[in-house]
């Protein structure tokens, strides 16, 4: 039998070490590393040789995704006088890194390429909404140039819903409302968004993530790919901007003022002029954009620290390298975590011997253009995965801060809180992360717990949880008073003016991300509580009845009558739902129930080697039962039924997608086999934890 | 006996005219009319002209007070260069009105006269909890000029706190969050405050309202009067701006961030930089402020309707006449409804019978210095009021949108809404008043009644009802998009492009006032329901109750255990007041009880002549049942113990503001003096409801 790993989170907390997160920040920083450019190359290149230098398995790998790099744009107010518009930031005396060659001018990936004038129309946040408002009132888009601000949704689905209105091209800016003086002081002085802050970033929106033209199988160099006519990408050209170019377009606008509706009087922001519906015939605009659309290389980095007794179950932590420029923040506050964790825990390793399961480290490609390297990734191993993963942590951009949460797939919650247990507090040392986080208020459903955000789309943990169904959380840190997000801003300066200089933050993530690695990877008995899926799945469930009777789907719920519902304090759930519930009450007791018995015959010792493999192989599969193999109506590639990306927005999640999507189309007729597929998820987890004989 | 008049509100609501509404306003706001200028004394004349033409008893009541004039002011950046900032409004092409000579340059009534320099010191709304946050963050007032904008308080308060922070000057301006392109399309183009808009006003505050000289008695030419200098007026300089002058010094501030601290982070407001709390050594900043402090003529006009058989007793509804400028809207809006209500109900009095009771139409003069011409008349006939006046409307502003409301004294509000049962809705002629007003909500206590506001402080109706008692009530609609408050574009061009050109508001409110008056000064039995107000003192002691548990003067109240507190559906108060409530309950309930007894006697006719105005004179005693003859403390000239103005902001009121004062103050030793003076009130409600014998 393998030597016993004698790792404790303090063993680990004490080699965690700023100097160390700054050292990889400055050479991780050091160039813009856009996906598939030649800083991207050297960023991976750098990766390897640093977790080859800790002794981890390392693997780069490489992937072949289509990654457009822009060649042009123009944008130009034509009438009422003929004026060019500024599309990169101001280069700063007091930040040299502004004056970098290779630093690109804003541009959003993925945008049509296309010249076109035309009347211009505001479109508030570009939502599904916003349109459906400038629709009712009447305010023609077709042929016009909406100019829409950053904020209320994913920015792809800002372009997906101009192009569906008609409009001719789309102007994204960033309102000083959402990060400029409306929010602190501006940059270089402060940390927030100046006239000429500009966010970048992709449009990607399919019914997948990853490389555009290989839904569903790894990207590798011969793989077999779509055509890119038929992926339905962006067609109209898209431009982002600062807000005092969006203030040239916006003061020169004549036609009704948004204050003039009831339905648009929140569209006012933070310009200091009254925002407008429409431009008027007499102010036309330019907007031209080329990109071409070409396959690159990039690649992921895989350091693995091989467990000692069971060394094909692993928990896997990640956090992309690519960036829209330097990308201290965006990723790199995440990936100095991800490698500074690497190199403690296999210095640890190498002391005190490895943990029981493996710990995978990943540095993932090309998130930026569409979660690729990732999604690849997971595609790649898509079986392995399935049997062995116990968990995935994500890092993106998470030391910002020193305001620690999570969110957060249920089962896993209570391993991260009590692993926040035993991490220092940034900046306040006498308390824990777990104290400061309780203090910002509890979970909803148990108060012994903090409160978790829903986990939905956005980052590299997508594939794992939505697709897979690996137990997945982001870990993040934030609190500080700024933003530099996909500008050119956001570099190694920023980030020690408005973060600070002494990576507290950083020291904080790491901890946090090993602590709740080395819990997955080290107890006997898998830290997964799959009844916590099942509780979330009830409060879920009252949510979707709620907006289903809002809707009209059904009536309301009435007053419980039922002993059963009454007696858990919960309110009652509509007519058609309400046998799930009970199947989910019932299931969730069980549950709970079986495996704490599990427990405590494994803390007394009474389990051989193999029940007890035979149990964590049980646990890994109660994540596994939410998955759908066909996976959801219109988009088979998100499987998990706990959870998916909003469909029509993007960042957020939609909770018990199968049946939300039923409220959304209000499609009564999907109800049935909505409520079937969650039936057979209580089943199968009834079943996974039923032991024959025992 | 005299003719029994037939006035009916449908006769008299088809005597109102758009035409001459439009006509007095036409002939009221020809030219600029400060109080104790040449223009308004043009103004009183016409007025004077116009009640005399219907046949009203009429009579010019002069009054001489302390009416400040400008004579010079200046506003200079200094450094880090000079820079003189504009402090009138822009002459527009679209508004000749605004070319008016007699037009004052922005000015602030009662300021310091004085020549200061210094650094500058950001104060939010300056109110006095915003003063504290400056203590508490260790911002140096001292000497200092501070810059506020409007909004929060009445504009004395934030002299009389910058003063007493030992602030040099103070410049007040109108943040374009308030009024300007946060809130809608900019004058001449829309109706809200352009960069030059400037809002003048009165910085009186003194512990009484009315002529600064001679408070509690009338200010005859010979009246005894204070010094100047013992009345403690406003000693620093003081000017008001626009916002585009503001944001010549806001951005030049460097100081700390108002966004850096918790405490200021809703300081930000519409400007386009970000808001600090301190201008820095470099900025400097001069104030220079010249104003005379004369005593000046002008009068209150005033026409009586005299009733035919309760002559002494009348209703007054009353408006000012006096303006900063034309003065359209404020007062005039208001003052054109007053004049067309007299001439409806005059020319109805003579072709249908007088009223049972008189109707007194005032046109006050002076309001704007310090509701002075109100004050002064009020003080000058408090027996006969104190005696017989029913009831008093005010109709300051009051024509400015469609939806109508009121703060009211409570026993009349069911006649307000009786009367607004009978007037249709303005643009919408199919729906009442009433209609339209409850849908905007109902009242917290009593559902059949629309919601009420709580009358304080801020026109002619605090003489009446907080120096004499009488029940009294603003009348107003609003809801027109802009506001040219005390600027130099209140004209009546502004007023037709932004309120409109068909006078349907002014109509509403004419009809309004005329029908709530006729109530009051036709039914036999006066429409007062004393158990109103003892029920609204109930809610409102429960907000005190509040209050004092939070400031930590008692405990907040437990759960109600008494059935008699259970039984009423209202929550528990603190013990110390539990007794007063539950006096308060029975006397609430023997109000009713009795009125309801006596109006079910009249309306079968079983009550004589004498009886009947035995019944009315205790009626009338009822709502002044809550005037301590002494006065509240600190301030004796307020003596209503239901309402006061807010002591440290002006506008509002305070609710039961001698037990609201011993929170305030957290004077716990006060407490004793004011539950027995309300006491005093219930048993005084007790005995004058109590006939012998009946």
């Amino acid at each position: 039998m393998t030597r016993k790993s004698s790792i404790t989170a303090s063993t680990v907390n004490a080699m965690v070490n700023a100097g160390q997160l700054r050292g990889w920040h400055d050479l991780l920083a050091a160039e813009p590393h856009v996906a598939g450019t030649h800083g991207d190359e050297r960023v991976i290149e750098k990766l390897r040789a640093t977790f080859e230098s800790f002794g981890l398995e390392t693997d780069v790998h490489e992937f072949w995704a289509l990654l457009p790099r822009p060649s042009a744009a123009v944008l130009q107010i034509v009438s009422p006088e003929q004026r060019d518009l500024i599309l990169k930031e101001r280069v700063l005396d007091e930040d040299l890194y502004t004056q970098h060659p290779a630093l690109d001018p804003g541009w959003n990936a993925f945008s049509g390429s296309g010249d076109v004038t035309g009347e211009v129309v505001y479109a508030n946040y570009g939502r599904k909404e916003d349109f459906e408002t400038l629709a009712t009132l009447g305010v023609e888009v077709r042929g016009r140039i909406v100019i829409a601000r950053y904020g209320g949704n994913y920015r792809g689905y800002k372009a997906k819903f101009a192009q569906k209105a008609g409009a001719a091209g789309l102007i994204i800016y960033t309102d000083p409302a959402e990060s400029g003086y409306t929010r602190g002081l501006l940059y270089p002085e402060g940390g927030y968004a100046n006239d000429t802050c500009i966010e970048r970033g992709s449009l990607q929106t399919l019914p997948y993530i990853g490389d555009a033209l290989t839904p569903g199988v790894e990207a590798t160099r011969d793989a077999p790919r779509l055509k890119i006519d038929e992926v339905g990408l962006c067609a109209i050209p898209v431009q982002p901007i600062g807000y005092g170019a969006a203030l040239e377009i916006m003061k020169r606008m004549t036609g009704r003022a948004v204050a003039d509706h009831a339905e648009t009087r929140g569209w006012q922001a933070g310009l200091p002029v009254p925002y407008r519906l429409t431009g008027g015939e007499a102010l036309r605009v330019r907007l031209k954009v080329e990109q071409d659309r070409e396959i690159r290389r990039s690649a992921n980095v895989v350091g693995v620290l091989r467990g000692s007794e069971e060394p094909r179950r692993m928990v896997v932590i990640g956090c992309h390298h690519d960036a829209w420029g330097f990308g201290a923040s965006d990723p790199l506050a995440g990936t100095i975590a991800l490698v500074e964790a690497a190199r403690a825990l296999s210095r640890a390793a190498r002391e005190l011997g490895p943990p029981r399961r493996s710990i995978a480290f990943c540095a993932w490609g090309a998130e930026e253009y569409g979660i690729i390297g990732s999604s690849e990734w997971v595609e790649g191993n898509r079986d392995l995965l399935a049997t062995d993963a116990a968990a995935y942590f994500n890092l993106d951009m998470a030391s910002m801060g020193v305001d620690f949460g999570s969110s957060s797939g249920p089962s896993i919650r209570r391993a991260i809180a009590s692993a926040a247990a035993e991490v220092p507090q940034a900046r306040d040392p006498e308390r824990t992360v777990l104290d400061a986080w309780m203090g910002r208020g509890g979970d909803a459903t148990d108060p012994s717990l903090p409160a978790f955000g829903d986990l939905g789309g956005g980052s590299d943990h997508v594939a794992f949880w939505c697709h897979v169904g690996v137990a997945s959380a982001g870990l993040s840190a934030g609190g500080s008073p700024g933003t530099s997000y996909h500008s050119i801003y956001d570099n190694l300066a920023w980030y020690r003016k408005v973060v600070g200089e002494d990576y507290e933050s950083a020291m904080m993530i790491t901890r946090m991300a090993a602590g709740s690695a080395l819990r997955l990877a080290t107890e006997e008995l898998l830290p997964i509580e799959p009844w916590v899926c099942v509780s979330e799945f009830r409060r879920h469930l009252r949510d979707v009845s709620g907006r289903g009777a809002a809707a009209g789907l059904w009536n309301a719920p009435e007053a419980a009558t039922e002993p059963a519902a009454a007696q858990d304090g919960l309110a009652p759930v509509a007519d058609p739902l309400a046998e799930l519930d009970r199947d989910a009450a019932s299931t969730q007791r069980e549950l709970l129930e079986t495996v704490a018995a599990w427990r405590d015959r494994v803390a007394a010792g009474k389990v051989s080697a193999d029940e007890l493999n035979d149990l964590n192989e049980r646990l890994l599969a109660t994540d596994r039962a939410w998955v759908l193999p066909e996976g959801l109506p219109e988009r088979p590639w998100f499987k998990n039924l706990l959870a998916a990306p909003d469909r029509d927005s993007g960042y957020a999640s939609w909770m018990l997608p199968m049946l939300r999507r039923v409220v959304e189309d209000k499609d009564a007729a999907g109800l049935e086999a909505a409520v079937k597929a969650y039936t057979g998820v209580f089943r199968s987890l009834r079943e996974i934890v039923e032991i024959p004989g025992a």
